[in-house]
């Protein structure tokens, strides 16, 4: 019989941003319940968090092993069916290799990992496990951006030619880092983001979008990897030249030192008959231009909207949907995606379409490459 | 201690928009849990419902008479909380007065009532009880709504003089009723929905956002009230002049047969030192016009919020928020107001920024007077 | 042999600024060429308006009743064809009956009189004579305006149901004309505007444009007709309901205390089918909403244009044409009329395009019919 | 005593769009009068398009040599002041040499010429000369344009730290060269456009935008420069990153392959407080953005416009100037510094505000940089 999904979450305590948004999304839509949590490497504050989400107090433990191990001898009618991790990207790998190994499925969020061997690793462990694994690239779940991919897959566009994809932020304007502000702390300090930071925390959300609606691969890259604030020790503005397997080429930019942007992902993607733009500014609708028709707008919910597209709504048109509604869309389909190999039903398509490992791997890649081609005095890289 | 609110639903099974959408909204910010329903009238199919929805099988019941029956005789440990009513209008005052009077809070879809004498009765019985009763005036709950009753508390905009509100959809074009379309049924009826259509539909959303964010009160109305559909029943098309109460004039449009729009509402509120203008379409910017100086954006969670908008939203600027979202908001202060009573706790001011029995009374004279202003050969009436 | 067309103008002297838009407008295609003018009721100020202008010194009047006395008696080659006339409006009348009287072609201001009987007698003087008798209501005369009215024509938008124009300037939202302020003070003049204020100075555009996209006629009115600066003798803020000769009905708003507003002419126009809109604010591009598929943006130049609005257009899409070029519009096609009876050759349809007495003799008829209505408490009057 | 400008033209004739443009731009403010010109170098084809434009048929001439030699023989009442002219590329640099050496001032479209020798060759001659030499990079004469430059100098925004320009359009998606499409075939024909195809015609624009506002000059550039239709001779789809002589980096997009774009030039400027925005689809309009404040709108003749802006619009706010206005201040800036020098006065400083033969190699060695950086696969190259 159907039944909740029962998740535990790693990380998401008091102050933490994406934890909250990890847990509206999860519940949004009613299939998950939040049963257990690790939100803290400090247990008195793992404990205040669980207090704070009215968990059992038996189900808020003090570290991600504890909770991982207590679960997994729990009954079938108790256990967790999945663990969400919402840590720093440096504290990605274990709680996830951890939880795959103890047979929870999982949902992470991005970039995968730390750095490219841990990605490798994991790679190869979810492939050997039968489990979900969930990569929270969540601007690809907009449903205008799914009409976007669908018109392109239906051949609309004709060939793709031309890919610009802008992730501008300005929040990193300046040295935020130096007045200990939490998000800006970990995401600018090389031991728990990685080789990057503005790759690693925005320009793999750009990359996978670019990808995710195109359904082409970037083969090769040429950086301009940028910090732009004295005192930083990672990249903060980057602009990429990027050639697709199919001869296509384009641009994209990941930069927080763009003062006054708040978080404006955009993207226009031009064929041999048309082009399409969204933008996160506005993102229940869909621009498409066209060679010899007036351009449309494609409006979420609205007419002439693909499956895809309409899967990944909730409401009628005019009833603009946002970034909660997006994620919920990933945990939306992970949870039936869970609930079908709970009942043995077969999935529907839609219940597939989410950011997976081997997104995370490419994201990854993309990263090493774009370093690479930075330091090299930014000539083209291969993928 | 906090615990989450219990909640019942009256209406919103299969195939019904807005009860999802209310379940939604109650779930979103996890201080509120679905725990009871009678989802529609056929007991059979309110199981199905409560299925659906993960709830215990005993907790679903075949009429709301019954639901409030036997939930008022459960233990303080499990008992309702709150009651949602998601009805239709002539389906709103009979389960209000029940489950007032067996003390539980209510939520409850707008129009308020089947009547004006409902709306009497219900509002004494309101103010007899120490209960909450909200109204779901979801447009309110914007966070740049809420910015824009604020920069108009403060003083902004100076004198406010002229309020032009529009709220043009364009589904009922077509005399869809005649199809049996669920939605288009009822609010055409005048049987279940009153006596006005697209008065009591969206036209109390427009007016009530109007007095909302200027504070002010429309004393008289001149109402052009249409049925543009031939064999439709009820107006579909209104054009209303307002006067208020400190000498300010307006325009309020509420129209269903504006072929083409979703769910246009949109506002623009003219003082003597400039103008704020906010359309659905676009919710969470607020345009500023000045004067004497150029036009500000200000953005949801962006710089210069006031406290009561910045109470609404949950996210950093740039990550937009939607309809759920300002739903979730009246339900939010809901629960936050009801743990605040069973703790003890005072209340935060934007805890009770939510719509209450009186807007619905409001709402009701509202349609009362544009009525019979229309009947009248639309000559001015006061309100 | 086809010639330039001579021109004289009357008022739009040093520091008036509709003279100099009608100079630019007339001089932009090339096919006019200034010639003479009065540009002031002081010899010495007009004088000095003539030598920036270029003029040769014996053209350059010293009143239009000389000008339009010595032009007369010049010979063909010399004489003008045309006289501009762009004073306020109690100084139309009299300088087009000499003009007209004197077989010159007249191109006027709006609105075109002082008041209604002068308004009869200029129609009666235009009929009786072979002369053109142009009106500058310019909105008209934008490509994408012309784009609504040849979709309308064209059935696209099936019967039109709705109509509703709003024009908000903010520039008198305080007592301008305490300060001489040129441009507010005749217009806030009852013995230079007339009985009108902005209904007069902008709302009959409005009015005017209503009409023309639509091709329906306003059969009665009913109006709120406000001043809201305290010292003002004229209206500054109204509130209209339309009923049209087809049964539709609309709203008309001409205010100029929408503070913060500049120049912010728009129309949303409802059919059976589906609905256009446009914005003076971004005037070359034309929303069509539709029930049944996308909304279209047409664009000045682009695909899918009508022949009307083709032949408004002077550059390829993507090259913004303005205010300008719409007023050039109507000095265009008066000047190919006036060329067209010079050479004894045959008007193409669109060099008709242009608004005539007939228009200026509603335009008058409007504004009584709203005086008339906000007198008599707002109540309905026939137009 | 000041007189009307006098100005002969080259090329332009019928069938021409750029032509037609420029006229219109002399004419708009009334200080340029056409007088003579060589159409076309078909003497009977020059002599329609003189008919066309009302010019005295002995001032028509066969061939530009012809024209330049005549008028220099007449006196100083009747000969030209100005030469502007509108042929494609390989023919700027015979006409321009020839029209300096015998005293003419010079307006030239853009790109400057043919080839870089060509190019210095110019600029040894006017820089000899005491001549006036303009480069038509008309939309750096939108009044917001210049607002975003005046913003910037003023160091509103801090230090310039990233700039994204892009110019995306459509029209050559398919090989219109093919169907022997005027403007396609000689643009895209290295005969007569010289090394670059969409490089020169439309990126030399991005790029003097970008200089321009930011005041900044790029001192190398990484190009990727792509054909992207099959038998195309040259490029028609650019991206380039760049880098500035302040630190500051950027991207630059030019692409004719845009299918569905008009002509879509943008420009993103970012400094250390904050960012300005520029559309060509809404070039009434700057857009900025601030680190801690709300965006600002600026508006054509609104409120806190600087001088240099405010020199270049004739019209209140809310009336919208556009590419032909534009234009006009290149001319109206040339004709007012030749009537300074004919009368001895000063110039007013935004008199000199226009595109000069600097501007012009600029270009040229922008085109040339980039087609290197390209051939050499796309590494870093000095400017």
């Amino acid at each position: 019989m159907k039944r909740k999904i029962r998740m535990g979450m790693i990380g998401g305590g008091q102050g933490a941003f994406i934890g909250e948004v990890h847990r509206m999304a999860a519940a949004l839509d009613g299939h998950i319940q939040l049963v257990a949590g690790a939100f803290s490497s400090n247990a008195e504050r793992s404990a205040l968090s669980g207090q704070d989400l009215y968990l059992e107090k038996e189900r808020v433990y003090g570290s991600y092993q504890e909770m991982i191990e207590a679960e997994a001898t729990l009954s079938e009618e108790k256990r967790l069916d999945l663990i969400s991790i919402v840590t720093p990207n440096h504290l990605h790998f274990e709680p996830a290799k951890l939880a795959l190994e103890a047979g929870f499925h999982v949902i992470c969020d991005k970039p995968l990992c730390f750095n490219l061997e841990e990605a490798y690793t994991l790679q190869k462990l979810v492939n050997e496990k039968a489990l979900i694994f969930a990569l929270t690239h969540t601007y690809a779940a907009y449903p205008m951006v799914k009409q976007a991919k669908a018109l392109i897959a239906d051949g609309k566009l004709g060939t793709i030619k031309k890919v610009v994809v802008q992730y501008p932020q300005g929040w990193l304007s300046t040295l935020l880092e130096a007045s200990n502000q939490k998000q800006a702390s970990w995401r600018t300090d090389p031991t728990k983001s990685g080789i990057a930071g503005a790759l690693g925390d925005i320009g793999t959300h750009a990359y996978h979008l670019a990808e995710y609606i195109t359904g082409l691969q970037a083969t090769s890259i040429c950086a301009n990897v940028n910090t732009k604030v004295d005192g930083r020790k990672l990249d903060d503005d980057n602009n990429i030249l990027l050639a697709f397997n199919n001869g296509a080429h384009g641009v994209l930019i990941a930069s927080q030192i763009s003062a006054g942007e708040a978080n404006n992902l955009n993207i226009s993607i031009y064929g041999s008959l048309g082009g399409v733009q969204w933008s996160h500014e506005n993102p229940n609708q869909l621009q498409a231009k066209w060679s010899d028709k007036p351009d449309q707008i494609f409006r979420t919910g609205g007419s002439e909207i693909y499956p895809l597209a309409q899967a990944a709504s909730r409401l009628p048109s005019g009833h603009p949907e946002g970034y909660i509604e997006a994620f919920a869309n990933i945990y939306k389909n992970v949870a039936m995606s869970i609930q079908n190999k709970l009942t043995g039903t077969q999935s529907k398509p839609h219940h597939n379409d989410f950011p997976t490992i081997q997104d995370g791997v490419r994201g990854m890649e993309f990263i090493y490459a774009c370093i690479a081609s930075g330091k090299a005095n930014h000539c083209w890289t291969e993928l």
